[in-house]
């Protein structure tokens, strides 16, 4: 049960949001700009580093949900999501991407951790700012969605097919605020 | 110098938000209406929140520019932020702020590190739903600052004079993003 009177039964931060949906609303522009708005990554790849990120925070209802849309939006690439989860090193993403995933892990542990290394070696395999820029404020951006979503306890769905089915209208739809529950 | 190619000489996240300016928007509303919209928890000690976790985080620039605006929003009490980030646990703040400032901590930490009996801690002491909510989400909310900041080495000023003007500004004024250069 989460650590406060929330919506039952609605999973993550959507509960959190109904709570209170003042606060939700800028939250959820912000996944909306960040993973879906113009960016030189691909949805699928920003979803991948906020599913890469939410695993080593060990946020199962972030990690299971994102994980889900970016295979969705991978398509027929979609193993390339349980591969990076594996082992990212070994995945058979770019060398670019695996460069971004790298500095992501080093904001999931701290923003001091990234080093001007880390970030040639990115700019060396052809990422650009904006890249560097998206992949560091998506690693930051899950490192306090991953800390709400668990410092709350909200609920988390243990069924697959639920999160596959959440992937879905992730891809599709985007990232909307729920409506504030009645009477408020 | 910042890891990208941002305006020279404009401190921490200001210097980002002009860099990506849609970002920069919900970034500096979900601050607006956390720090400085209704809560049952004053301006100074959202503030001061606000500091003692990026003080953890090791973050500079936001430790020294929130602490300053709590200390101004403190007026008179203002010695009470650097007893709280010097031991929080001997400072003169109530046992409600003690029980919330010790969640804020374990969200530092992990979202999971926050525990049934630290949330029954709070209540104890007169927490209620809101408070509770708000403290887990601004501790969330700097750990995803800190690393912004931190993980694209943003600039940080180290004049505590200029922090000082800063938190008078941001007292006085709230969070508002700053526009997007020109020719943009």
């Amino acid at each position: 049960m989460a650590h406060i009177d929330v919506p039952e039964g609605v999973p993550g931060i959507r509960s959190l949001a109904m709570f209170r949906p003042e606060t939700g609303k800028p939250l959820y522009e912000l996944a909306q700009v960040l993973l879906r708005g113009e960016s030189p990554l691909s949805e699928a790849e920003r979803e991948l580093i906020a599913a890469y990120v939410s695993k080593r925070n060990d946020t199962l209802f972030c990690m299971m949900s994102h994980a889900a849309a970016s295979r969705e939006l991978y398509g027929d690439d979609k193993n390339i999501v349980d591969e990076v989860l594996k082992d990212m090193h070994h995945s058979p993403v770019s060398s670019k991407m695996k460069a971004l995933l790298n500095i992501a892990g080093k904001v999931q542990v701290l923003g001091k951790e990234v080093s001007e290394e880390d970030i040639e070696t990115a700019r060396k395999h052809g990422a650009d700012d904006r890249e560097i820029h998206d992949t560091v404020l998506i690693a930051a951006s899950f490192c306090m969605f991953n800390r709400y979503v668990d410092g709350l306890a909200s609920f988390t769905p243990t069924d697959p097919a639920e999160y596959e089915a959440m992937g879905k209208r992730m891809a599709e739809k985007g990232y909307t605020a729920p409506p504030a529950p009645k009477g408020e």
